[in-house]
């Protein structure tokens, strides 16, 4: 209980109230909309769902007020949809004057899971305060119980801890009022001639509009944060879809706004109680600063943003730069974090090779629309590095990019490597179709983020059926499994796999996943 | 789950608007103060200690901000004295950014046994709605945690449940806004020669404090509601202390508001979300209606308030002599409640016929000052209750009143028939030395509402120093054992007794036990 705890080195935050008084302004304005329970369900074991678990229809939720609940009494609801919002609940007793307060526990989960394995026994290892369990006491009745938080949810279970033996409960109304700042009017509608990619281009258009808040967040229920990386996939299904452009600039203007002193970008920032960044760095991240701008100009051609913001993203290249070894390449060493996937593992120094490459590429673009004098320097940049890829991290032998010490192969690797172009085309559709060919020997993709990466360098390598082929059996699949939104994590092999150790803590509306329909519209799949 | 309840049997309410509205109008002005918490204790077991449990102190509650608490990590701190009003602590974490909100147990207690005993294990029979434990979540850190509930306490104990391994949190400040409608300013000290008198005035007068709120409330922490037993010693305790009148006119004018279809006086209003009668009606309790309104004459003279409610007491006594059996015995049988006290085997015949005469008496005393014509009439009444009384509930072979048809001798039948005057004086004391002399045969006594009763008893027959003696081994003693407010239940020979199966659901600030400041002060013991 005394025990001192140690603070993270010190980071110097050197704010720039020019760009955060910009993204202040951008802060947009929040759409509501109210939403009610469809249905009452049972969660009852099935082996052959997802986490083996099934939620079945019982009774229609208007039934619900008609339901009388004593103590030990509970109910699950359906809201027949993944909703963002906060929570309103009538709760009316019935019997004798309440002659105790009401005792109730309120569940709030996104999969079935959520609503039938207890929360007492979650042992993974982020916090537990993610579980979306509430107990309240209410001491007068009826009345109107107005939960506080937001909840990421499509499932709500009521539970009465206790009441008193004069009288019992009903839950007379409840109802949600959900949030985003995705403006379904501006969504351009698809019509697909096939239905699954029609169906997946919905659930990423609803994963992508529960994530777009006051910031594009990476997850509803869990880390609700601006994240570097989410933000760069967020902003092509958007430009695709909602087209909350300016949602994207403020988000720019944040990560800009709040560097370090030497003008690193952090991974993320928190935005209450004020924006803070936080004290996690990570390498290609702060490196897609650069390929975010440069979306964001291709898709608004906003040139004053560009102008303003392109000194942060040139620094991002600088610093990227520095942990170049003597023969250019990223040094792979115990002090640094580059994300790149979630493997345990994964080694990170050839993707963020590639990361570099593919950050350096977009700068150049950036540099020569803006005749900055760097331009060329950036260009024999590239060619070095490029050159020190294929020198260093390519192994002829086995026709695979290799990573680290350990001369690790993985599906990153190969996946970077292609889609910051360092092979030309048909060795990239090569290394590809290789990489297909003998799945079991590289160290695998583990979330929809990297098996985005993967389908969009199918793409790019001109395997677009490989690539349609690639996405129903991962998104589609996770349709067919029970998702309402994109999930942060899915193995079709493994599918309650968690690197946090608990499947609950998983976020089932995630920012990364949203990109399928960046992938058809775009590429017109 | 969907199993309908009986409502209890429907009791029409005769609401009187006017009276109500004189309520209304009279609702006291609250008073705040704002209280900081002393010391941090531990609380160890100490088998010489009430429930087992002691509360020592480890640390001034100075150098709390200075500590940091993870998870699994609490601390308890103690008020130095008890309280009832609405906390808020200023929670500040310490580290990283919080990337997880704050999961937080916050657990109050009036007693040390509420801190050292985990409240999931609680299996009394009250409900366990209760137990002053809330779970919060702060999404927001840092921020100032307002809880919206009042709570009853001395000791606080925060627990975080979780938080994340990146960030603990401190405590910054803690502070409680305690609250009253009792003024201290009015309030008239006694200075005592006895020490021990003294403190027990002291800390009747702190829990009399405590119970005035809104309305004479039984105990802050439970039930918190407007008794009417409870309100007749308060209000006898308040007219010799804080002058509170305008309080007792207000609750006066509540019950007279809410009778039932046939005018009788329910035995607690619950006063949110509007003042409801409760269902419960007690025979003794409703007669009280007269009593209390008598004692209220008597202190305040004020004969409008007297003229204005005196039907509705006259309708409890015509109400009350409706249960006399052909001998004009109150009638025993299996369709009635009178409280008298809490012992389980308690037969309440006797106690009953002796408290309709006690009101008779002060009916009669009302009814010649109003010149009520049907004086005579109660005087009558009077005489043939207690004659009734003498020939059917006296066994003169054991000098003891009887009860029921088992002849039950029990504490209360003696002291109510002596409070009741039915005994000449010289029998009256006889009666109660003999019961002080032969304490094992009789039903004992098992509230400080017997007791109070049993020591007025003593004193009305004269035996003031017994009556000292009496109050001193009684409360005296509860203070010895750590009562900063007196309890609702305290047996000196079995000190972790409830009649609701666990202490833990006991309220250690209650109305009933305030009463040796009115003793005291109005006997000049």
């Amino acid at each position: 209980m005394t025990q001192a705890m140690q603070r993270q080195e010190a980071v110097t935050i050197h704010k720039n109230e020019a760009f955060a008084a910009v993204a202040e302004q951008l802060k947009p304005r929040l759409i509501y909309r109210e939403c009610s329970p469809k249905q009452i369900v049972h969660v009852i074991k099935n082996e052959h769902m997802i986490h083996g678990w099934q939620a079945e229809g019982v009774q229609n939720a208007e039934d619900l007020a008609d339901l009388l609940f004593g103590k030990g009494e509970e109910v699950i609801l359906d809201f027949g949809e993944h909703l963002v919002g906060k929570l309103a609940i009538r709760i009316v007793p019935v019997g004798s004057p309440p002659d105790a307060p009401l005792h109730l526990q309120i569940t709030l989960g996104e999969m079935p899971v959520e609503m039938a394995e207890p929360f007492s026994e979650y042992n993974g290892w982020l916090s537990s305060s993610w579980l979306q369990e509430e107990r309240v006491h209410l001491d007068v009745l009826p009345g109107i119980l107005n939960l506080e938080r937001r909840y990421s949810f499509r499932y709500l279970k009521l539970k009465v801890l206790d009441t008193s033996p004069k009288y019992k409960v009903s839950f007379e109304e409840i109802s949600c009022t959900a949030v985003t700042s995705a403006d379904r009017s501006a969504l351009s509608p698809l019509i697909h001639t096939d239905p699954e990619l029609q169906a997946i281009d919905e659930v990423s258009v609803k994963t992508l509009e529960e994530c777009m808040q006051e910031v594009f967040e990476d997850g509803p229920k869990r880390d609700r944060r601006l994240w570097l990386g989410d933000l760069r996939l967020q902003a092509l299904a958007n430009y695709e879809t909602f087209s909350g452009n300016e949602l994207v600039k403020r988000c720019l203007y944040l990560f800009a706004a709040y560097p370090d002193e030497r003008g690193r970008i952090t991974a993320n920032l928190f935005m209450k109680p004020q924006v803070i960044a936080d004290d996690t760095y990570l390498y290609d991240y702060s490196l897609f600063f650069v390929a975010t701008l440069h979306d964001y100009f291709l898709a608004t051609e906003d040139l004053s943003t560009l102008e303003e913001l392109w000194p942060s993203a040139y620094r991002q290249i600088e610093l990227g730069l520095e942990r170049l070894d003597e023969r250019g390449i990223v040094t792979d060493d115990e002090s640094w974090w580059s994300f790149i996937d979630w493997h345990p593992k994964l080694n990170k120094q050839a993707p963020s090779q590639a990361i570099l490459i593919y950050n350096l590429k977009r700068a150049l673009h950036l540099a020569s629309l803006l005749g900055d004098e760097r331009k060329d320097e950036l260009e024999q940049v590239i060619g070095t590095l490029t050159q020190a890829a294929m020198e260093h991290l390519w192994d002829p032998e086995s026709g695979y990019f290799i990573s680290g010490s350990q001369r690790q192969v993985s599906y990153a690797s190969q996946i970077w490597m292609v889609l910051a172009g360092v092979l030309v085309p048909e060795h990239g559709k090569e290394l590809m179709l290789r990489l297909l060919d003998d799945e079991n020997s590289a160290i695998p993709m583990s979330t929809p983020y990297m098996v985005h990466h993967f389908i969009e360098a199918l793409i790019q390598v001109g395997e677009r059926e490989l690539a349609i082929r690639g996405m129903k059996k991962y998104w589609g699949q996770m349709i067919k499994d029970g998702a309402d939104t994109f999930w942060e994590l899915y193995d079709p092999k493994d599918k309650s796999f968690s690197p946090y150790g608990s499947p609950l803590i998983n976020s089932y509306c995630h920012a990364w996943s949203c990109t399928p329909t960046y992938l058809i519209r775009k590429y017109k799949l």
